[in-house]
């Protein structure tokens, strides 16, 4: 059994059963709906209280069930650059303003990245009598990168010092 | 003149003065930091009052600062996949949870977009103490998907309307 | 069941049927015949009426007639660049007046873009003594590129204004 | 001498004098102002009297204007997919209504393409209270695939008739 | 039923029976062998009579011969740049006397392309007594690129002409 | 001195002079125009005598005219897939018709492929009313594909044999 | 059926008897190992006899004997780059030393290429005392580019020739 | 100034200086070899002292020493997939064995990724007597998943706890 | 049967079970569990005693093991460059560090490459306060570049040396 | 100083003096002609003596000597898929042949690959009354893939064994 064929399976129980994303994402909870989402479509691992409360939902066999609480090979789902007009402007927005985002997060917090792991992210409406605006909020863990090695000109490397 | 070339010799100019990006986009203003940042890499129009206070900042030529006021080939700064860590992270984000973020968006929307166009961001720091957290906030217009034509069954295009 | 599946099913009953597309677009109405086309072909959503007028056209099970509700991801039903010639011929006037377009649409409006969201076209025959033309009108909101944040040169960023 | 390098000495001539588009196309003419435009980028050809009118705006040496009157290599403006917001949203366009397009021509005119050789576009301003809209009109040719060879089954192909 | 699944079992059937392409073709009739082939092939549409005669060769279902009459996705049958070494050699001949080729036709007949849509093909066998020859002979209209708009440095564009 | 910087020079001059590729073909001679303007394009070795008469046409050095009869890196002039709509029409082509003129070659000369090195075209133009052909004739010598080794079923490899 | 789906039927029953490349070589004969090797794996024709011979070892149908007996689509078994470490080696020389083999070829043979048509290669153990080594021969047939056309300057191209 | 025109300036200077990697990393000191070498090639950002020592050892100016202090734009030196075959053999070493990595890292640890940010790297001779071999020793901080949101099934995200 | 598709069966059965890489690593024997898991995945081969106790363990049939105990095409269970954020941050780690990699270890060991093929490695958990670290170590043999033939000029290459 | 640049300087001198590759090689030495040729255009390191006697042979600097004592960037100096016919043919034998070979080797030498660093090739003519033929030896030292680690089911990987 692949993982895709699972999401299939549970894109078609959500169909058949009229469910919204935010019913299956309060039902199995334990993450915030981004993250739940996700694990549905095969993005995620499910803890195994969750996986647990998806089998119950989705009617899973133990089998099921043990594959949603995999890590599964993340970021098969949909191609890269996106054919679908939502995701690719995201892509659009890192691809015009990915550089001006760097030198600003590396001069406010020096080298390093903003965590693609330890990391949250929300979606929320903002009411706009102009049109209502998606809100995005995000915080990622700033990682300095570290510079390991080298005391003192002697190659005391990380490795090593053990 | 290419932008890219202008591009290099602003950031040389930078580098000389030892200015910061916080000093550049107070100077020019008119736009938040990471457009203004944006723009000095050449990824955005300056208006024509922020290109004459770059142009009065950088000490550059007429022709220059109308370089400046021109909208550019947006996008062409850096490769995409991006090689960059920092950048890259980005890019994973969209890649992990892209197909997430649509089925949130559309169910919380229905069918449109986040414009990429009429959106705003902001990057800040997030004390936290087990490691401060780079905070990025967005906000950008919904488009509702627009269903043209046929009221009625009859044929009565957008085009033909007229 | 994945939507291009569907796909296939819809245009094996088309075929048996000997159905033309204008017969279909009329039947199921709500939109222009490029969108309805576009919509069984997997390209886009079908609002509830539609969905359910195409699944009486087409004998479908609710299961099938929710799918068509559901917004699709959207893009993946040809390769890039086409190879099919016909659509390929709208490629290339991209790839070859795609510029000349950009300068001329912000020398008429300013900074922005035409939307691909709020859009609509049309095709119809143009009768040509030298041969009949194909003639094709669109219309697309201009979407003016926002410069939010920095009044006065404080920063005043869109998502802190809240 | 380089087309390329061409197109930007008049950008910065064009740039330096703070002409318009409309300007350039108007003193040049002789064709429609995306032809125009397109062949200032160094994307058509200008006929004689056009490169000389050109050359006469512009100041051009004599090999520079035999340049502008030769067929360029065309497309090798900008890259493919775009990466430029505007230009990626007509590049969409065809990504998700390319196969529809092709279905509709094809009903309605029979096997063959619209030709992007013999073919019209302008672009105009259409004023909606809601926002005005980008106005594209296009006419191609229709070229219908021709079938040779075969008749009465004996082989009698195009090339052997002569 | 998609069309490369159609493709299998015409080749299938001809394997079995042990048919020739120039039995098929006389057999089918209608087209140039090339043209017949590739229709088989499902690059090619077949007209109305000639999918009665390959619906009755084949034994075919109506709606098999009704796809027949379809005009297919064309380009889909194999990679490009080609893995086959014998239509490697094609590619390479454009790849290396391409740029040669248009500048002989541009000189010869001014600025345009070879349609390859009024085009017709034929091979034939060279006898040779250093070896045998592959014969290709293609005509193809010429069609000249077509400089609409702008009389009189008048804006008149094909499109608002009417 | 790079192959490509002595092409542009080579056709700076040709823009100087006037010459038209006729001319320039005649001059050299030796060979076809197809092939001596790619030769000129530095996509084919020119023949001593050749480049001799090229060097007194173009006013070369002898370290230039070395180099037009050097072999060059061919296929290097121009992109894959095409840009330029005239090339791409070729390419098209072969990405349509590849497979069915694989099959009939293959039927009528058995294995093997069309040679693209002991090859020749020619272009010239057919009159038609309808509107004039460009017209292409190619000759290749069939190569079969050699079925080396094993006689008897022992091994007698070609290299062992020696 | 599929060359692609027979070959892995092929492979199955190899697996299943238990047989050794050498041994089905020498059961169909006919070739050379990497030419038989390569047939069974769908990259060359088997001739008449030797498709026999592979019926009768595999226990094949008429059928599947004549699609052994077909030209397949070559190069569709692995991609490129190879990711397969044994292979990739093999395209590492190439990418690290074809520009210095092309260089010498040429200067011992002229303007031409080694044939991969009318080619033998065969692999051989080299005993040695620090490690045996995979002895390659290969010869391919020296095919020079033919100069057709253009004798006296007068054009008398090939294809006009007859 | 270029960040790659840096390179190779420093390049040229260890190159006439006759220096090793060995003394350029111990006089410029400050982190392990392979990331002052790195810093050198322009992967990664010196510190100010150590961009000081650098700037003594080569002679650099204000400016360059400062561009050695920025972060530059990770990962543009070489091409990827590698053409060298020794950095190839690394990406190799990836390809075929990062997903059984992935899966013991993932047993062993759980949910989450070792960090190319906090990370150390150090190459040493391990002497064999069949052969010296490298040794390569890392070490990456373990960065657990984080699954934010929804406590007790109620929406808290991240960005709203604010 | 696809390797593939064993794979997927082999996977099956482990999630059925409950095993752990541990367990099946320990089961099978023979090699490092990197190796072992590869091998599980289709990424090697298992030895014959390997595959047996692998046939065992996952109750497979004879074809199966046989399967098992064949070199596969390796380098197929993932793509390049890696969508999987943990497989990611390797490639990444090549991306920014190869080519100091390169020249440090070209600098101790001279030209030549670190073997891919005689290589082992090991990850293991290395306790830190700070968080603990994936600790991965690798020996892989030093394989000198070798410089074959011409002693004392004389062309005395290794194949002609036999 | 770019390696790239040294071999266009190198390549001048050879055309200005009119030397052979062969003479070259003859005089620089140490190595079989294609590894010379190779390091000329910059794709193999010259030993110190080798890089003595080419500065003599070119009259170069130290600076530039020690540049061809470089291990240089490999791989560099031609795209791949090669566009040259002459190198392409090579890489059509391995994407046709590369499977077959591959297993070959194994059956003959097992689990392993043919060296590409411990390789040695000549080119050399063999006259055939048919036409002369391309003949090529390769050696490569055959390197069987280790399989290290879990003596009797203990771990006791190669890493930690020291």
């Amino acid at each position: 059994m692949k993982r895709a064929d699972l999401t299939e399976k549970l894109l078609d129980i959500k169909r058949e059963k009229g469910w919204t994303w935010k019913y299956i994402c309060e039902a199995i909870g334990g993450m915030s709906p981004i993250l739940v989402t996700g694990a549905v479509l095969g993005q995620h691992k499910m803890t195994k209280p969750m996986a647990a409360k998806a089998a119950e939902l989705f009617g899973l066999t133990k089998a099921e069930a043990a594959l949603l609480n995999e890590v599964p090979m993340r970021g098969a789902y949909a191609p890269m650059p996106p054919t679908d007009p939502l995701i690719y402007r995201f892509y659009e927005l890192i691809l015009v303003n990915g550089p001006a985002i760097k030198l600003l997060i590396e001069e406010e917090f020096g080298d390093g990245i903003m965590s693609a792991i330890d990391f949250d992210m929300d979606i929320t409406r903002k009411a706009d009598p102009k049109g209502d605006r998606v809100q995005i909020g995000m915080t990622g863990k700033f990682l300095p990168f570290k510079y390991y090695g080298a005391k003192g000109n002697e190659m005391q490397l990380g490795f090593k010092e053990e």
